[in-house]
């Protein structure tokens, strides 16, 4: 990619098919010396259905011109075609939350890669309901919030991290962390969430997926990363991937498979939804 | 492998663990003039747990020998450790029936596979809710006995199809086959059966999986392949394998991209049956 | 899709990369009521890289209006941004002719797809150096030429196996056709080829290549769908997968692995083709 | 597994196939009380093939013990059937040592899984050509010996890191370390040596593989974990894997899946090495 990349920006568009938009999309980008630099669209159906796009363009000095892009393709472009949108600038990294309980293979992978600038984030808080990661977290620099839940405190523990993370953040990962957020909890904090778990659901529920799995000869672990809805594990599924077992696998060993699957698949989700590929389409997804 | 084919046998055992089996089992062939060529075994638990072995060996002029071979194993080794065996010749094919309703992917894929010498059986018999293959399964040369299934004639039916089978078959292969056999109609029936199904089980039931997993977002699609038990799809797992989607597939590419798993999963099954590479442990399966 | 599919057509668009031409294109289309159902688009390197795009729009009445929209597309965009072009009808399917020697499974695995509709294609001729796959031929009602090939008639081989294909056939696909194209006919041949080989090349050359594979380890066996050039072995890469071995599997074995990964690979490769999903971009492809 | 872990032993046989030898090795162990949790073996031709056998057992005692069993079965077993053996208690590490030069991912995966209990090794040194990674490798408490090698001094920097290691390893895991090793060091250093690198050689040797891979259009990279011989790159497998990739990666993305493909196959055939599961065949490995 040619230019200097602060001049990369992203348009996202989600709106009602119907004829003219990527023409009039396109026009409007040309006609501002916008040079696109890949493009990906898909539609549910022509005639009535959903229409996706991501845009991946250059503008000289884009910073300074987005405030502007942005109303003008609300004013001549958006309005017209009912459309949602977002635009971009890519060099601008997400901010991101951690949220893990006990088991550190999700967190430290994606710390890891943030720090080997595989990931286009800056981690600015870790998030557990247990204190047994700090010392981990520590050595990245990053806050790491230790904010028991119970029962009992659970509505207390949400306000406490709401108000911790209030303005500071993009998104939310949920790196193995074992609590369930509520419904006001994910209204208020207004960015996504991304979860992991193992693809195994609804099937093997409860603790123990991978004794379960393997009670019935199961021959494939997988994970599944997902955005957070109040149905937990039910979200809208960004990515998925599996890994061979058998039956001379243990449980032990089968667990340590899943978990370089969920790692792998969390990292990608990560980095997917960090670089504005994904697109929300009522339950489902679309990956650019 | 050398030696005569003729002569080549597979041993089977199942007990519980304890010391001094495979000593026991070894210098018994040993001591036969029988020469180890493979053997595998397993173990879920050295103290108390369950042992399964498979040996494939040569014995000169095995077919002559193999019902003395038997009653002596029975009698010096079996009946010491409790142990369940069974001994087969390599070289006799499993005689099969193949079951199928309307979609004829997995039953010509196991045809021509079988006609193509790269499974070990005999397919004497196809077995259909409905006339429409049956112009397919006679290209083959194979017996299509067309057996309707309603509600209400669902025991003469599966009366027709004991009577049809009976003594003829080791092995029925449910090939895509839309009906639920009976608890009964299992256990008349004497030899195993194996079903092939979606792997999004147990989400996504009934009509449409596929579309329903698309309205999910989900990226994988697979196929299981099991033993049949009384619960419909939840029989020992013999295999399974997944292929990758993406929002561009249409339903009709992911019931494709299915289809194509579910051939090559209940190919591999089916030869790994019919090689005697699958004993039972209770609700799981060893696949040596 | 909505729509009449017979008003189905696909743009298919390589140029250098400039700024302007998504707009141009789109706005084409818009001006002449067709209605984008699916784009795609790649860029190289916006600033002096290669640009490629692939547009399916609806277009009522296309069929009688292909000739025009060609003619005016030439004119008044391609020649502009000196693109390479084509526009085609999806509803017809692409003429094909299968080449093979012995070895059936690519063969058979097509012919049967196409009959089962999986493949939008029309199979109008088999050729064949070897006579033994004649009669399986037959039953699809395809022709069967037998044309065989030695070093002194080689040239005369292609020269009759050109005049049979004349004007016939938008695209060969050698289902494990074990003889090498001459630069000559591929030139004369006037459309494209695809082959399949295991993925194993530039390791393991010559016959036995699973057995040399067995001897160094090898743990994966892959096949490759590429496009055919003189370099044998060499062209551009449209489809590669893989599948898993052990030392357990008996180099016969394994050749039936890798058979199963070559059917699966080279229908896809087809499959992509024939839906315009295919563009060549030098030594690689852009597979849409 | 029931009984003291540090009562577990694993006995590797290798040998010439023939008549007798696991009823031999079994009741061997019998005799002794020991007590068989899991065993694996293949012949590659029971007439004149070669025979391997991996047996997990369990003696109570088994480290006070070890020294006679392996004398009783070097004398009793071993030398009649002119058998390789060895016999490890399981519950000792393999102590290993690092060569790395610049890039860290396999490194870093290593050391992170050796800390998490994953892998049965001790992390006894990391060996650098480059004094770069010296600071994280400290975080975790291992020495880190900077040697460079220059065409000049390589003879010199071999020398030191013999005397370096001398005694001290098990196994040497070259995680990306960019300098061949001599056959003289292989010689003198008597322990294994395993190495990882990209899946398309003897393709896209040389610097670049995977811009040169996509030039190609390749459609998947992998990596290849072998043991490494005087031939660079050609000694026997261990394991592979790969990762699927399209024309919309970059270069930069393609190298960050192959990284993370090479992390886990790097990871995986230590473990199985430090396990005992990997026998040398010739050229080729068995790995149970």
């Amino acid at each position: 990619m040619s230019g200097r990349p602060a001049d990369v920006g992203r348009l996202l568009i989600s709106s009602e098919d119907g004829p003219g938009i990527v023409a009039t999309v396109t026009a409007f980008l040309y006609a501002r010396g916008a040079n696109i630099i890949s493009a990906d669209q898909t539609s549910t159906d022509p005639v009535g259905g959903r229409f996706f796009q991501r845009i991946e363009f250059h503008l000289p000095d884009l910073l300074a011109w987005i405030d502007v892009l942005e109303r003008e393709f609300a004013d001549e472009v958006a309005g017209r075609f009912g459309m949602s949108f977002r635009i971009r600038p890519a060099v601008v990294p997400q901010r991101v939350a951690l949220f893990v309980s006990k088991l550190d293979h999700c967190l430290l992978d994606l710390l890891w890669r943030w720090r080997g600038g595989e990931l286009p984030i800056d981690v600015v808080q870790v998030v557990s309901n247990h204190p047994d990661l700090e010392k981990e977290v520590d050595r990245f620099g990053v806050p790491f919030a230790h904010i028991p839940v119970t029962r009992a405190t659970k509505a207390e523990a949400e306000a406490a991290t709401l108000s911790l993370l209030e303005g500071r953040v993009d998104l939310v990962v949920l790196a193995r962390y074992m609590q369930i957020l509520s419904g006001t909890f994910l209204e208020r904090l207004g960015v996504p969430a991304i979860n992991i778990h193992h693809s195994f659901l609804p099937a093997f529920v409860g603790a123990g997926p991978y004794a379960q799995a393997k009670e019935r000869g199961v021959k494939l672990v997988g994970a599944t990363a997902h955005y957070v809805t109040e149905d937990l594990d039910e979200g809208p599924i960004i990515e998925q991937d599996v890994a061979r077992i058998s039956h001379r696998d243990t449980v032990a060993q089968i667990t340590g498979r899943g978990a370089d699957i969920e790692r792998l698949v969390l990292a990608r989700a990560v980095r997917w939804h960090c670089e504005d590929r994904v697109l929300l389409d009522g339950s489902t997804t679309v990956v650019f």
